[in-house]
Parts: C-alpha cells; sequence; structure tokens
C-alpha cells in the first residue's frame, strides 16, 4: 500500500479498482478471518451456494415462516449445528466454529439466523449445559437433526430483564412425582418465546421451583416462590430452574394446559414464529427437571451442589453465554453487509458536477459522505476483532478438554460478553441506519437488502438482556471488582477514597501505565498512537472512579438505596461504556502486533487509526471537562479525522472486501452496474452554485 | 402546578393520575393547537371515527395498496383535501390548516398521509402551482375529488437531489404542436413515483424542455438538454419543466410509450405504490406544458417571465416549499405518537423492585429511561411550535389574499422549510428508535404500534431532500446573505475578515446581542435562560464564521473548486445545524411569551430549559473548545439536565396527553391495563444487587 499524499487528495482522480489491487486482498482476508478461517471459508460456501434461501420480501408471515423452516433444514443438511455439541453426543466440540458459522448466517437470512440460534443455541445449548445424561440421551440428538424442534421459555411479559424474579412456578407433587406448572396471572406469562407460535414442540421453561407446595392455592404457591426460601410456610421455594415441558403432541395441538398465542407480524424476523405460552396445571415428570445443578429426590427433598440461590441462579445463567456473544457477533456481520452495501453505492453513484471537469462526483467522494461511513467501518473492523478475541475465550473455556474454569475467568467471559453485547448492536442499529440513509431512497426498497438487515437487528439492542440493563450489570460488576481488589466484599461500603488517591487506584487496578495517570497535565500528541490509548485508559479509571466516589459516601449515610443508584445511573453507564471502549481498542491493537504483510498492516493501522481517533472524538467534551484534553488538543481531532477519511476513502472497497460477504447475498439492483451507464451528455455545474434538492 | 421539591425526589411516590389534574390540560392542549385548532379538533374527530382504517400488519403489498387507495376515497369525503386549494377551483384556501391536518394522519396510517400528499399536495400542488387556468379548469377539481389519481415525477434514479440536471427530455415539434417526452438512458428513468405502479392515471413530468431539436437523434437531443441553452446548434435547452402526461388509459394499462416498473416492498410505506416510469417517444399537446413561469409558442418560440434559466427554475421548485413542510410536519407527528406510547408504557412497565419498599419500581422512574426519553420529549414540543410557525409564515405567504412576497420573504421561508425538514425528520427517526428500544420486545411487535411508525417515517430524512444536501443548501444560502449583507455578490470573494473581525460582522448580522458577543469569557450561569439563549446565538455566528474563514481564502487562492468545498464541509453542516437550533429556540420562547394559563406556563417552561439545556448540552465540546463554556460550567449540564428529568417525569404523562392524540390510535396491547394485573405477591430484591438479565 502506498500511503496516497494528502496534501494534495483529488478523491475524483481516483482509480478504485487499480488501488484494491495494492492491498493483497488474501492477506487482508486471512487477517480478518483469524482463527476460524477455515469455517468461514466452509460457512460462505455453503451460503454462496444457497441464494435460494432468500426471502421474498413481501411474504406473509406464514409463509415467511415455512419458508425459513425449509432453510433450517437445509442448514441441519450441512452438519454445522452439530459441531458445537459435545462429543458425547455426536458434536465435534468446536464451540468457536459454531458461533463464528452462526453469525455469519447474518450475511443471509437473520430469521434463519434467529430460528437456528432458538433451536440449537438456546433449546439445544439449554438441554446440554443444564441437563444431564439422561436428557441428552433422550433428546438431544433429535433436537440437532431438528427432529424435535423447541422453545427457551425465560423471558415473561412482566419480567424481562429481572429474570431471576421471574413468577411462573414449577411445584413438586411427591404423591405422583411430577412438577406442575403454573402461570399464576397474564404479566407472567411467557412472552417473544421462538418456535412458539408455529413450530415448536417442547420448551425449555423456566420457574420458581416450589418444593411441598402442593394442597395450597395457586395463589399461595405463588407467593411462597416470590418471597423465597426465607418464607415461613410449609412450602419452600429454590429460586429460578430449567424444566423440559411438551407444548404440541405430535399432531401439532397445544398440549394440555398449555395455550399458545402468536406474538403476530413484528418489525423483523418475520421469519421466526414468535409467541406466547400460559401454562394451567401442566404436570410433566420429576426427571424432567434440567438438573446439572440441583435435583429434588423423589420424595421432594432438595438438593443442589451451590448452596447460595442468588449464586446457583447466576451459574446457570452464566453457563448460557453463548447467546449473548453469538447476538453480538450476529450484529457485527449485519453491520458489516450494510457497510458493503453502501459503499459499493457510493462508489457508483454520482451526484452533483464537479466545476473543473464537468464530471460528476462519486458520493463517496464527499467529506460529508465519508464522515458517515468510514469511522462506522473502522468500529465495525475494530468490533470484528474484539468479537474474534471473545469467541476465543469462550471457546477456551467451554470447549471440551479445557481444563477447570476459574471463577474469575468465567466472570470476566461474562462481563465482556455482556458489555460487547450492547456496545456491538447498539453499533449495528446506528450503522444499518446510516447506510440506508447513505443509500437514499434506493436504500429503502427491500430490493437493496437495507431494510430487512435495519429491521432484522432492531431487536437485537433489547434481547437477550436489554443494552441499557447489560451496561449497568457490567458496571456493577466493575464496582464489585474493585472493592475485591481494595479487599472489600461491598465497593459502597468502603472509607471514602477521595480525588486523585482513589483514581490512582482505579487506574492501578485497571492496568494504566504510569505516564498517563501522573502526568494528566502533559501535552497529549493525537498522533501518537500509545498516547491515545492512554487516553481511553484514563477515562475507564476515572469515569469508575467517578462513579464510586459519588455512589460509596451516599451509600454509607443511609439513604435511600434507590435514589442512591438512581442518582448515579447514568455515571454508571458511562464507566461501563468506556471500559468496553478500551476492551475493543485492546483487541484491536493486539491483532495488529499478528499482521505480517505490511500492506495489510499499514492499512489496517489507519483503521485502528481512524476507530480510536472517532471514539476520543465522541467523548471529546468528557476530555475536555476533566482536563484531559486542552481545547487546542480537542480541535486537532477533526482535521486528523477528516485526513484519515481522505487517506481511506480509495480503500473502502478492498475493506469491505476483505470480510469476504458471498456476492449472491450483496447482489442487488442499486449495485449493478448496467444501471449505472454513463449519460450520454453530462452537465457542468459548480457544487456550490447549484446545489439543489427535489 | 406546584414544582416538585428537587431535593428529595421519590419518584416512586408519585401518583400520576392525581398530578395530571394538576395542569389544566385542556388549558395546554390550547396551547398546542395553537392557530389551527379548530382544524385540529375538526381531524382528531375524523381520524377518531375512523379506527377501521388501520391496516393489517400482514397485509401484502397489493392488499394493503388496495387498502390505502379505499382510505383515500374516505378521505376525499370529509373535504379536507378540498380546502388547501384555491378558492377560484372550489377550495378555501386555508394553506396552514391543510398542512396542519395533513401532518396529524401521521397519528394514524402513514401510508395514507404519504398518498394523499402526492396525490393532493404534490401532484395536484404543481397543477395548481405552475400550471394555469387551461390546466385547473380541465384537472384540478377531478384531482381534488380523487377522480384523477397522478403523479409528480421529478426524481430519476441518477439524479435525486441534483434536480436541476435531470435527463429526461421534452423535445417540442411544430410539425404536430406536441412535446416528446424521451428517458435517454437507464439511470435517468423517473424512480421512486408515489401513484406510478398502481393508480396514477396522469403525472406532472418534469424534463428538460428542447426547442428546435426535432430530427436530430435522441442522443443530440439529450446532449442539447445537457449542455444547456449555450450549446452551439440547431436546438435551444431551456432548463426543466413540469409538462403532463398521461401514463396509463382508461383501463389502466401504460400509454404508448410509457414504461411502468413497481418499486415493490419498501422498508416501510408499504400502502402506497411506488414505481418506475420510462418514456420513450411519448407525445403531449403544446398546452400540456405547466405554462405559468413559461411557454412554448405554436411556432416553437419559447418564452419566459424570468430571464436566467437557474432563477426560473428556483422559482418553480419554491412554489412546492409546501411538500417540504407537510413532511417535517408529519415527522413530528410520529414522533409525538412514538413518545406517547413510550411513556405510557413507562408508567405502566415495572422492572425490578425497590429494596426498600419490595415494590417493583416503573421504568420511567430510572433516571436513564428519563434520559432516554424526557430531553426528546421536550425536542419534540420544541419543534411542534417550531412547525406551527413554519405554516403559518407559509400560509401568510401564499394563502389567497396575500399581498406581495418579497424575494427575501420567500427566500427565507425555503431556508427555514429546509433547515427545520431535515432536523425534524432526523429527530422523529431517532426518538421513534430510543421509543421502540424503550418498550422492550414490546416495542419490536407491530401491534404496538412502533414498528410500522419505525418504518414508514425512515425515508423520510432523505426524501423531499436528502437532508444532508438541505442542510449544505441551507449553509450555501447562508453565506450568500452575509455575502449580500456585507455588500457582496460572492461570500467566497470577499476579501478576508479575520478573527474577530469577520465574528463580529457576522453576529450583528445573526441579530446577537451585544453582551454574548463583546463578553466571550463572561461567566454564563446555565440557570440563567437569557444566558443560555445567548449561547445558542453565539454558535450560531461563530460556526459561521468558521466556515466563512475556512472557505474564503482558499477560494481566492485559486484551488479547485471541489476540493476547497469538499474540506469544509462537515463545517458548513455544523452552521446550518447551528442556525436552526435557534429558530427552533426562538419558535419556543416566543410561544412560551403567549401563554396565559400559569400551570401551564410554568409546565412548559420547564420542558423549553431542558430542551434548550439538551441542546447545549449535545454541543458542549464545541462550547468548550471554542472557551465558550468553562470545564465547571460544561460539567453543571449533567446534574440540570438529571434535575428537570426528575421534574417532568410526574407531568410526562399529562405532556404527552397535551398532543390530544385520538384514543383509538394509540390504543394497543402493551398499554392495555388489564394486561399488568398486579402479582399476587411481588418479590424485595436490591436493585444493586439484582441486576440481572435473560
Amino acid at each position: 500500500m502506498t500511503a496516497p499524499d494528502t496534501t494534495a487528495v483529488d478523491p475524483t482522480a481516483v482509480d478504485t479498482s487499480a488501488l484494491r489491487a495494492v492491498v493483497d486482498t488474501s492477506a487482508l482476508r486471512a487477517v480478518v478471518d483469524g482463527r476460524w478461517a477455515t469455517v468461514r471459508e466452509e460457512t460462505r460456501a455453503q451460503l454462496a451456494g444457497q441464494p435460494g434461501m432468500r426471502a421474498d420480501p413481501d411474504f406473509s408471515s406464514e409463509a415467511y415462516r415455512a419458508h425459513v423452516t425449509d432453510a433450517l433444514k437445509l442448514l441441519t443438511a450441512t452438519g454445522r449445528a452439530h459441531s458445537g455439541f459435545d462429543p458425547a453426543v455426536g458434536g465435534q466440540g468446536d464451540v468457536g466454529g459454531v458461533v463464528t458459522a452462526f453469525a455469519m448466517l447474518a450475511y443471509g437470512d437473520l430469521s434463519l439466523l434467529v430460528k437456528a440460534g432458538v433451536q440449537w443455541g438456546l433449546f439445544g445449548g439449554a438441554v446440554q449445559v443444564l441437563g444431564t445424561e439422561r436428557h441428552h440421551e433422550r433428546y438431544l440428538r433429535r433436537i440437532i437433526d431438528g427432529e424435535l424442534l423447541g422453545c427457551f421459555a425465560m423471558t415473561e411479559s412482566g419480567h424481562g430483564s429481572d429474570v431471576q424474579h421471574l413468577h411462573t412456578t414449577a411445584v413438586y407433587d411427591p404423591a405422583t412425582a411430577e412438577f406442575v406448572i403454573d402461570t399464576p396471572y397474564p404479566a407472567a406469562r411467557k412472552e417473544y418465546i421462538g418456535n412458539a407460535a408455529r413450530d415448536g414442540r417442547m420448551a425449555v421453561v423456566f420457574a420458581q421451583l416450589v418444593t411441598g407446595g402442593v394442597g395450597h392455592s395457586a395463589d399461595a404457591r405463588s407467593a411462597c416462590a416470590s418471597h423465597g426460601a426465607d418464607a415461613r410456610s410449609a412450602c419452600a421455594s429454590h429460586g429460578v430452574h430449567a424444566f423440559l415441558v411438551p407444548i404440541r403432541d405430535a399432531d401439532g395441538n397445544p398440549a394440555p394446559g398449555v395455550t399458545i398465542g402468536d406474538d403476530g407480524r413484528k418489525a423483523g424476523l418475520n421469519g421466526v414464529d414468535n409467541g406466547r405460552l400460559t401454562f394451567s396445571g401442566v404436570r410433566i415428570p420429576r426427571e424432567d427437571l434440567l438438573n446439572r445443578f440441583a435435583d429434588v429426590a423423589e420424595d421432594g427433598t432438595y438438593s443442589s451442589s451451590i448452596d447460595n440461590e442468588t449464586a446457583r441462579f447466576f451459574t446457570m445463567l452464566g453457563t448460557l453465554v453463548r447467546g449473548r456473544i453469538s447476538v453480538a457477533g450476529g450484529a457485527g456481520a449485519a453491520a458489516e453487509k450494510a457497510l458493503a452495501l453502501a459503499i459499493r453505492f457510493g462508489e457508483r453513484r454520482r451526484q452533483f458536477a464537479n466545476p473543473a471537469t464537468g464530471e460528476e462526483i462519486a458520493v463517496l467522494d464527499y467529506l460529508a459522505h465519508q464522515r458517515k461511513l468510514l469511522p462506522a467501518l473502522a468500529t465495525t473492523y475494530a468490533l470484528h476483532f474484539t468479537q474474534d478475541d471473545l469467541v476465543a475465550r469462550m471457546h477456551d473455556i467451554q470447549a471440551p478438554g479445557s481444563g477447570p474454569v476459574g471463577a474469575r475467568e468465567q466472570r470476566t467471559l461474562e462481563q465482556s460478553a455482556a458489555g460487547i453485547k450492547a456496545i456491538a448492536t447498539w453499533h449495528a442499529t446506528a450503522t444499518i441506519q446510516t447506510c440506508r440513509e447513505a443509500c437514499g431512497g434506493a436504500g429503502y426498497l427491500e430490493e437493496n437488502l437495507l431494510p430487512a438487515l435495519k429491521a432484522d437487528t432492531d431487536v437485537f439492542t433489547t434481547f437477550e438482556g436489554d443494552n441499557t440493563v447489560l451496561l449497568q450489570l457490567l458496571a456493577k460488576e466493575l464496582l464489585s471488582d474493585y472493592g475485591r481488589t481494595i479487599k472489600q466484599g461491598n465497593p459502597l461500603k468502603i472509607a471514602p477514597l477521595v480525588g486523585r488517591q482513589l483514581a490512582g487506584v482505579v487506574a492501578e487496578h485497571t492496568g494504566l501505565s504510569s505516564l498517563g495517570r501522573r502526568l494528566p497535565g502533559l501535552r497529549l500528541d493525537l498522533t501518537d498512537r500509545r498516547r491515545r490509548r492512554e487516553l481511553l485508559a484514563l477515562r475507564r479509571a476515572d469515569t469508575l472512579a467517578t462513579a464510586i466516589r459519588r455512589l460509596a459516601p451516599a451509600m454509607r449515610s443511609g439513604n435511600d438505596e434507590f435514589a442512591v443508584f438512581n442518582a448515579s445511573q447514568d455515571l454508571l453507564l458511562v464507566a461501563a461504556r468506556a471500559h468496553v471502549d478500551c476492551l475493543v481498542e485492546e483487541s484491536f491493537a493486539a491483532k495488529l502486533e499478528t499482521v505480517t504483510d505490511p500492506g495489510v498492516r499499514e492499512l489496517l493501522e489507519k483503521v485502528y487509526d481512524l476507530h480510536v481517533l472517532s471514539t476520543i472524538d465522541r467523548e471529546r467534551a468528557w476530555y475536555l471537562e476533566t482536563g484531559r484534553l486542552t481545547a487546542a488538543e480537542s480541535r486537532s481531532i477533526r482535521p486528523l479525522v477528516n485526513g484519515l477519511c481522505a487517506e481511506l476513502r480509495p480503500y473502502a472497497g478492498t475493506l469491505v472486501d476483505g470480510f469476504g460477504i458471498p456476492d449472491t447475498w450483496l447482489a442487488c439492483p442499486m449495485l449493478d452496474d448496467d444501471a449505472w451507464a454513463p449519460a450520454p451528455g453530462a452537465p457542468a455545474a459548480g457544487v456550490l452554485e447549484e446545489v439543489t434538492t427535489g
């Protein structure tokens, strides 16, 4: 790669095809593909061979659901679904590979991605990790083969985020050795459940496990479940557990006691049959409790390897981290596809003539257009590498043959997954929106693929954990970690450290080098990569310190806990965001170290620079308010970002080629070169003179 | 209204229904309804009586289009469509009223809004304002009555924003006294044309008018059209004009020479039949040139009351400003509906228990939730009043009996319309997205109305002028105005004024008071309303001065015009945005002056404060970089915004009630109080201890 001469950039003179040749695209692809390159290549070949899986955008919900159920069968035939399961049940234990392949389904049809995620990730995954041998033998092979389609019934219409306190009950009846499943009131129905409205035969149902409650009224059982194990009554609640519950018979009719509703048309993902499940006295055998972490003996005696109810619940949830990581991956792939569409369109579409030449200017040559798309592309690259790191960490913990998992390692993985899922899905939503707008009217037509990307991924920001709640969870974990560091259980009850002292402790805890911490007034040259990195680390440390400083004294003085928490909720979210910004930067920086091809490395370094500078740019008010940047330093960001946009513009096409999205999934009328045949005569008009609209 | 005690806000103790009574809702409604209150009441009654017009979200495009065409007929029966046309053609000349009523259709079905806008606003509007008596007599009554459905065929697939240089040709043939309409190449086809795919019988087609071109090849005619009137050839081009072209016969078959394509499924607005029109040698009588501003005599002699081709074109376009204002109004109403849904949901939906009480907390009581919705609500109020001002200004210029319109008055209206359309539609897109996310999974279901709002309004940011292009247009106009002020034709060719001198001239030009300008270092107390207002005005003046300072010297030194323009494109957009921020603030402040009810006034003052503070908050990096705010002042914004959110939270329901959206159009399952029947027993858990997800 030859660095363009930025002193005299004439973007209209750029011959895009020639420049693409300067960077070795296959070397770039290899870097992008990373550890699961083979899986990616196989998945690409499979996707490329299935253009018939593309849904008709005018499908009714019924037709689209049938189409996706058929596509799921085609997917079963590829064997990919098997590969993520344990070898003991016929799989290959390739946890990282299956998540990587899953995310790539976003290049095709996102309804299929979600349907597959429900069937094998959530339903099958829950049976594997929460169940034991008896469940694996009886159900898992049929789940993998797609013979038994099922649901993951956790969310209730009244309890989405606060799943520990969901209200469905499973009361054990020792007389028959059965659990009785009930929905105690309307807002406790299971809601938004994939596979429920049409295809599911069975559901993993999350419910409050109650023993000793038979003979009580449904209301009393529910009250018992709500008040937890401490309730002084004949019955005892043991918290949320997972149960296998048949919801339909072999003919597809609802099972006795099960009422099934249909969520109907949604903003997107209409190939997935989301529905509602209400249970009334549904009886299942004792053995259909998924009993890896807890069990109920025939006489009703409850036992668990984990004594603390909350700890048990989080252990169960933790095994399901794969779903959250998969959603982040799907969001990333969707953003990649949107950028590939918008950047290719921006290279082709011309608007207004250059007064010097009379030639119309490609819209991607406009600075405003570059600033919409290129920083988003840089961050998409950054998140791609971050996601790969996350998948690798999960694989190394979960794959068969991994050593024992430390609690700290598992917790850190969960924290990262929560934060990255939130940031990656918000990034996808914003980026796809920007890409739609960048394609104007063409971007609004379904034939050009952007509308489905937008509509289908929109729910990613609120499912598998609402993003705001996830960042709050991460912030709380960061506070706890900090508390552990300073040898106190609860960070809110520590003696208040003030000012620099606290910031110093946090900085040390977060691994900030001494330079940035000790010399906050030092002039930071924003062209220096190390300094920029330290700016991100400083922000991580400072925002966490600020949150602690606000919360700790207020908590100690006996104030109302909710009021104290609520007054600082925005600070907590800022601290979580700053933490994730560092994770993303670290993954990208580590990736750069591994790149050997000099052209690819030079290119990716510029992408990295643009990503990091854009992050600092987004938060520059904070840097100014805290004195971490001077006004002059802050003002220097804009020309740096603009310069990087100009430098990267000729490589924008190469960069989206780097994702390796099969051409069959990008083909659309707005990218058909025949549609852009030149005009017989091009009008000449000055940009400033002739800015008109209509 | 009694101001809540902010020192000890306990939002969970708020009894929303009681607080709503404190503010006189009908007095609030009267303020919100403004000048066209009667029209609003009539339209509400009509909408409330038509709940059957609600579309089935699972409609095929075909069924939805038929549904909307039927709904258009119902709308015709209300007589509202007539009212905007001139009394001479059977209307009432109530320009402001019809635009107000039109925008309110966004409370119902946006496909109907757009279909009505195409038929009466664009198609009928063009016939009225660009045509003359012969067109009015022959067509207008049938257009108003919905007997003649038609299209507004301006945009081409290769020329959306640069409409002055569109490529469709209309060549006059004196032998038959006809115009011959041609689409010279694929990207010159008319694209995204409403009413084209199914219902339209006629189109107002914008094309390059060529005389003396018969006998030339199509290519030669096109080349002539492209090169303008200066081309030395037998034919002469006179620029873009509008023609009435039949596109279908009475049986609905395409007219000879007209090829009609279907844009197919779109991201939204699928009740509107958008399509593509390609013309090949289509002949229309000479009389079907819409000849208000220019005509062609039978012998082919061209004449116009406006000599300059560009001036003529912009005069024609200027008469169509109503479309842009209507889109801004529709976007505003859509944002209002989204907020009404999300805020009512936020009052009902509870998540996590307050550890002090064991009661679950309404999600709108969380600070993070308030910060998502309440500043957006405040800005929606601000834009509502801004829109009303814009409509009133247009009415006073366009309504029958208005005096002669000054060029300056017309230009200022067009500038405001361009800027406000851009800001209002982006605000709607962002706000509806936020509302969708704030309702979680419920917000993703079509039954809860948010998905259609999002999908249908999404194109508003790029149609009737792409927002980025509109802001650029506004910025260019601001530069021109500035140039005129200092008695120079071209602001880029003026002697460069530097530093304070230039800022001073701009400040004076933009009406900034001396205080803010002369004392930039003065401590600005952000609780002071006048000072905040000056901060906005300062930004308007400074950003324009910066753009001029960058552009002027570069232009004078003989650099490439496009390169110079492009290097400052981001600064131009910033200046335009800052200008619109002032327009919005001014409208809201002026409105406050008219409010007599003390409770309503106190409430709206807080809404105003939150809007203005949020605007400054959004741009605080700029204020810090320019030294207009100190770090401490900037840091003071966050607690002020949070405090206003807490103060306004109890009135959030009242404020959305103020919009007066008919309940039939807000009714949806997620707001059904039966669905939120309380749990038999509520679990108690600390917010910080139990933040869990799933």
